[in-house]
């Protein structure tokens, strides 16, 4: 794998030189002398460029992009019902496959390098991740409703011998949800987690309505019910999580449990608006989700951290969740929501990097970076991607794109 | 002025020709016959494009471009005062023309043809408006606390010599609020307006400051004072209008004025929700505007359309606000507020319009263009941008535009 050094490029003020070794940031500096830089080292001229971390997607359902504006405007209900369900149950392990390239091109293009999956198919999903040079941590789903004893018997067995696929993907343990999995699949969704180190990720309090059905048939909050079973640690990742007490907000900071709020999919679905204020009062770590497509409808990280940071300003206090903040949340809190050394622009660091063109006219004037990149930017500004040192998006171009969306219009025109 | 013709462009799920000529949409059907097309017409390929009309950006501050991300996250009165208003102090005739070409970029790169302006040496604006191909209604901006009687003089001077000045700009009476302008001189500007047959805009209960100190002092609501002293009419055009009280819904609904919502700014200001829902069920005209950049930060109608939508939606309603009703909004809406005859895609009608790249990911599957447009899309997936018949983006690229950013970058490290 050949070095690369990305030649004078603008980072947080400075012009620095980077250079990349096998896949991880080896020397950042002002000027990187030329006995320090290997012989087949690609070199990337970064004059007019800024180099910041990529996005990380702590939430997402990628193969839905297949869904993307089928159904709109309409209650949940009869959205999932008459809508995307039935949609749904005519996929094949061919549509999750092109639905899966179709949701990771558009993650790239708006400056992406990895998402956290859950959906059927996962073979699919991670074939696709493999194949684009992302990071992902696929989800082995549950859902006893929609699931045999034999199905869910076979996504352990799969836990167990695939928990160490592939370098840059993860396998996590995804029960959906509170209200289709029951008491004993909890328990054991928890601790197989635990036993093979693995991220536990499921939807929590998204509507009122899961919370009022918990505390009717449980006598609990969700999470008091999660926190009843045994499930919460710092391993767990919950999406959402909208609805929440002062109590259960105790829980999770003590459980030390991660956070993703999905503001662009909450407003969409009118789910309400997650307590950034009192969250981060209490130090909570927070990342960023997209969502499925269905629900968005993209999966660009950019616009969800300006809309995260617009909703949490919206009731009223505008120092709420400054633009510093977003970033942060949308890189390097997603990276360590799933345990990935990444985030930073950092020497040791995995080698994970935007360069966002200066010359755009969104970033111009250039009197905060990071403010432009999260309420001016679109992803026009995006010049280059890298992912694990390895570059994923150069001139705008992705590897095979066009490929994969001829494959995406004509699987669809077979199941409309 | 060559014709032009954009072959088998895809329209609302059918494939047509459509034949410009002057200014105006001539014929648009499945297949117009060679007799039908004059010798001089441009032909533009229309396969793979989907036509729809572009933006009409109702109310904005174009020069404040110059002060995207100077200053974010604080409270509107730190914001202003230790800023906002020192660095715009600085800012010279030279400066507004530089600033006015920037935000006229950005808004062609987004696919809006058209903006109304609130902001001082409206010549610069203008200029660079006329130079740049797009349509604007300009204002002649009147604010006490900041002028001599001979300055305000000089506007009515001006309003009466140039209200005619070029035909793709109109002028408009821009009186700058409640707060800012007096008894007499709304009153003057009222009549000055009718007399010349012009639009008069103002921002409204934008705040709950504005409408309290208003009840205060003038013992009616900021709608109210306005009705008393005979300001409003069908010629008037109210931007925010977020706290009113169901007398003012019904004032403004008697008078037929037009409302401008903007979202982006009201949410990163934190001045509260407009209630979308009642002011549609009362049928009074909503359109859409980006307002300054320096609080939003770009003037991307397509992002405002998405930020409208779901921000109607947060509070529980997934139906409300729907894509095609906010497209309307942010396009004939626009245009009606201001006068124009454009907005719509329709013989006889001004021949603006946006083509679409049915081949950006962000536009696949195209189960509902408008949805993918408003929910899914980003300015990438526009390809071209026609305004009053004349080719204003091409392949991405805008006439100037290196030059433009150069300037504006050139005249900002004079000032910072």
């Amino acid at each position: 794998m050949p070095s690369l050094l990305i030649k004078s490029v603008w980072k947080e003020g400075d012009v620095v030189d980077v250079l990349i070794q096998q896949n991880r940031f080896y020397k950042i500096a002002s000027n990187i002398a030329p006995e320090d830089i290997p012989l087949d080292t690609k070199i990337i001229d970064g004059a007019g460029k800024a180099i910041v971390a990529p996005f990380y997607n702590g939430h997402t359902h990628a193969a839905m992009t297949l869904l993307r504006g089928y159904a709109d405007d309409m209650s949940l209900f009869k959205w999932l019902s008459e809508y995307i369900w039935p949609l749904e149950g005519k996929f094949t392990a061919a549509h999750i496959y092109c639905g899966s390239r179709l949701a990771i091109l558009e993650m790239i293009k708006s400056g992406t390098v990895f998402f956290a999956d859950m959906y059927w198919n996962r073979e699919e999903t991670i074939r696709a991740a493999v194949e684009m040079g992302v990071r992902a941590t696929i989800g082995v789903t549950f859902a006893e409703n929609l699931m045999t004893p034999e199905s869910i018997e076979e996504n352990f067995n799969f836990l167990k011998k695939e928990c160490h696929h592939h370098e840059r993907i993860q396998l996590a343990v995804m029960p959906h949800s509170i209200y289709t999995v029951g008491d004993a699949l909890w328990i054991r969704c928890a601790e197989v987690a635990r036993a093979l180190g693995l991220v536990l990720h499921t939807h929590i309090s998204e509507t009122n309505e899961e919370v009022e059905n918990c505390k009717r048939d449980k006598g609990k909050t969700p999470v008091e019910y999660l926190e009843s079973l045994g499930v919460l640690g710092p391993n767990v990742v919950l999406a959402h999580a909208i609805h929440l007490t002062a109590e259960d907000v105790e829980i999770i900071k003590e459980r030390k449990v991660t956070l993703i709020h999905n503001p662009g999919s909450n407003m969409k679905l009118g789910s309400g608006i997650m307590d950034i204020s009192s969250l981060m009062k209490a130090k909570i770590p927070i990342a960023l989700g997209t969502d499925g497509a269905s629900s968005n409808n993209n999966l660009d990280m950019r616009e969800e951290m300006k809309l995260a940071s617009l909703l949490a300003k919206v009731k009223g206090d505008p120092k709420l969740l400054t633009a510093e903040e977003v970033f942060h949340m949308a890189t390097i809190n997603g990276a360590q929501a799933y345990g990935i050394d990444a985030g930073l622009i950092e020497e040791g660091k995995l080698a994970d990097a935007l360069l966002l063109d200066l010359n755009n006219e969104r970033l111009i004037p250039n009197y905060h970076l990071i403010s432009n990149w999260v309420y001016a930017a679109d992803s026009r500004c995006i010049d280059m991607v890298i992912c694990d040192g390895q570059i994923i998006m150069e001139n705008g171009y992705v590897r095979d794109q066009e490929a994969i969306l001829a494959d995406v219009q004509k699987i669809i025109s077979q199941v409309k």
